[in-house]
C-alpha cells in the first residue's frame, strides 16, 4: 500500500470511530457543535501519528483506535476555543463556518469544554484493547500536553508582536508541538511500548515534526491561496502574529523546515522498529502539497 | 469535633492542597487567573463532599485529597465560563471581579480549559495514595459528570424561559447534581469502597442533596442582599432564568427543600457506614444560613 492509500485508509477509519463515539446530535444543540466542528474532513494528523507510531513498533491497529480518537478531539477543542472572538476571531475553518459563526459563542465554549472532556471518558473507558496502567499513562500524558497547550495560546496571544525566535519557538511547542508528542507517545504505549530509549527518540522525532509542521504551516498561510487552504491566508499577518518565515525570512524558514526533517530522520537511526511509515509521515507534514 | 470546626478544618485542608498543586503564578498571566479563580475563599462543597463520604467510609484524609482537589478544579472552571460574557455576563463571583473582568475574555476561557484537564492530570497521577483502578473510575465518573455539565449549561441558556418543572429539574441534575454526585462517588472510592448497594444509595443521597442545593440557592438568590451573598442577587430574575421558587413558589420550593431533605436521609439509612458526618452535611447544604 502506497502512503496516500495509507493516510486515506486511516483517515477513514479514525473518522469511523469519531463519528460513533460523539453524542447524537438529535439530542441538543451541544451535541450538533460538536459533531459539526470534529466531522468536517481534517486531515487528522495527530490520529495519523498516533497509528503510525503504534504499527512502527507492531501494534494493532484495534488498539489504536481509542488513543488515536482521543488525541483528535483535543485537537479539535483548541480549534474551537482558539477560533473564539475573545482570540483569534476566525470566521473559517477548513472552508466552513466556525463552530460560534454556525452557532453562538457560547455554544462554542461549551462544545470545546465537552470534547476536551470526552477525550478523557473515553480513555479511561476503553477496556477492551488498554489495561489499566496504559490507560493511565495516557491520560496523564494528554492532560500535560493540553494543560501545556493553553499555556502555548495565552502566551501567544499575549506576545502577538515583536518577540524572539527563542520565544516564538516556545510558544510554538507549546501551542502545537506538545500535541504531536503526545499523539506519537500515545501510539508507542498503546502498541505496548515502555522502552525509555525509544519513546524518547520517538519524542524527539515528534518534536522536530512538531515544529516542521508549524513552519510549514506558516509558508503556506504565507504563499497560498485561499482556495487552496480553505481558510483566509495571510491571517497571521492580519492578526499581526510572528511567525518563522516573517521573523527570518521565507528562505531560512525553508531552510530550517529542511534541518528538522534531517534532525527527526536521525531519531528514527538509533532505535529499533519499522521506520517507513515514520519516515513517510514526516515526509507528508514537511514536504506538504502547496 | 463539632461539624462547623470540621468543616472549617477540611476547607482549609483542600485549599493547601489547592495552592500546591496550582502552576506558580509568577510564570504567566493564564497560571495568575487559575490561582485568582480558584483559591478565593470558595465554600468547597465538592472536595466536602468527598471528605465526609471517604470518611463515613473509613477512609483517610491523606486519600481523599486529590480528588476533593479534583472535583473542586472542575467546579472552579464551570464557573470561570458560566461567568463569561457569551453566558452568564457576570461581573462578580464570590464578591470579587469575575476571572474575565479580573483578567480578560481569553484568559478567562483558557484558565477554565486548563483547570478542567488539571483535574485529569491530578488524577492520573496520584499513585502515592490511589492504585491505577481507583484513579481510572475516578477519572471515568468525573469525565462523565463533566461532559453532562456542559449539557445541563447548554440547556440552561438555550432554555432561558418558560420551561416546565421537568425540564428545570434536568436542567439542574445535570449543571450542577451531577458533580456532586460524581464527588460522592469519588469519595467512596478513595476509601476503597466496591459496594454496589453502598454506591448506589450514596448516589440517591447526593441527588437528593444536590438538587436541594440548587433549589436552595435560587430561594437564597431571592431573598438575600448583596452583602450576604456576595454576588449581585435577583440575577437569575435580571437574566430571566426559572428557578424552582419562580416556577412553584416559594413556600413550595421550601416545601420540596424539606421533601429532599428526607429521601436523602432514607438513602443513608440501609447502609452501613458512619452516617453523622453525611447527615450534618446534608443539614448544612439544606438549612444554610441566611
Amino acid at each position: 500500500m502506497d502512503f496516500v492509500t495509507f493516510l486515506k485508509k486511516h483517515q477513514q477509519r479514525v473518522n469511523i470511530v469519531l463519528a460513533g463515539i460523539l453524542p447524537d446530535e438529535a439530542k441538543n444543540n451541544l451535541h450538533q457543535a460538536m459533531r459539526y466542528s470534529v466531522l468536517n474532513g481534517g486531515k487528522r494528523l495527530r490520529p495519523l501519528l498516533v497509528y503510525v507510531t503504534g504499527l512502527a513498533l507492531h501494534g494493532n491497529a484495534e488498539k489504536l483506535d481509542i488513543p488515536a480518537t482521543a488525541a483528535e478531539l483535543i485537537h479539535c477543542y483548541s480549534l474551537i476555543h482558539d477560533d473564539l472572538p475573545a482570540m483569534d476571531d476566525a470566521d473559517l475553518r477548513r472552508g466552513k463556518p466556525t463552530c460560534h459563526k454556525k452557532f453562538d459563542e457560547a455554544t462554542a465554549i461549551l462544545a470545546g469544554d465537552a470534547l476536551q472532556v470526552l477525550s478523557f471518558d473515553l480513555l479511561s473507558r476503553d477496556t477492551k484493547h488498554l489495561d489499566c496502567s496504559q490507560q493511565k499513562q495516557m491520560i496523564s500524558i494528554l492532560s500535560q500536553a493540553c494543560a501545556q497547550m493553553a499555556e502555548g495560546q495565552s502566551l501567544d496571544i499575549t506576545h502577538q508582536q515583536q518577540i524572539s525566535l527563542a520565544e516564538l519557538t516556545k510558544i510554538n511547542q507549546l501551542k502545537t508541538g506538545r500535541l504531536i508528542e503526545a499523539s506519537v507517545l500515545l501510539g508507542a504505549i498503546a502498541a505496548n511500548c515502555q522502552d525509555k530509549k525509544i519513546l524518547n527518540e520517538l519524542k524527539k522525532y515528534a518534536q522536530h515534526i512538531g515544529l516542521a509542521f508549524q513552519i510549514s504551516d506558516d509558508i503556506l498561510d504565507m504563499e497560498s491561496h485561499h482556495e487552496t487552504l480553505g481558510k483566509p491566508t495571510h491571517h497571521d499577518q492580519k492578526l499581526n502574529k510572528t511567525t518563522y518565515p516573517a521573523l527570518i525570512g521565507i528562505e531560512k524558514a525553508k531552510q530550517k523546515l529542511q534541518q528538522l526533517h534531517l534532525e527527526a530522520m536521525d531519531c528514527l537511526q538509533n532505535i529499533k522498529l519499522e521506520k517507513s511509515l515514520l519516515v513517510d509521515l514526516a515526509n507528508y507534514i514537511i514536504i506538504r502539497r502547496k
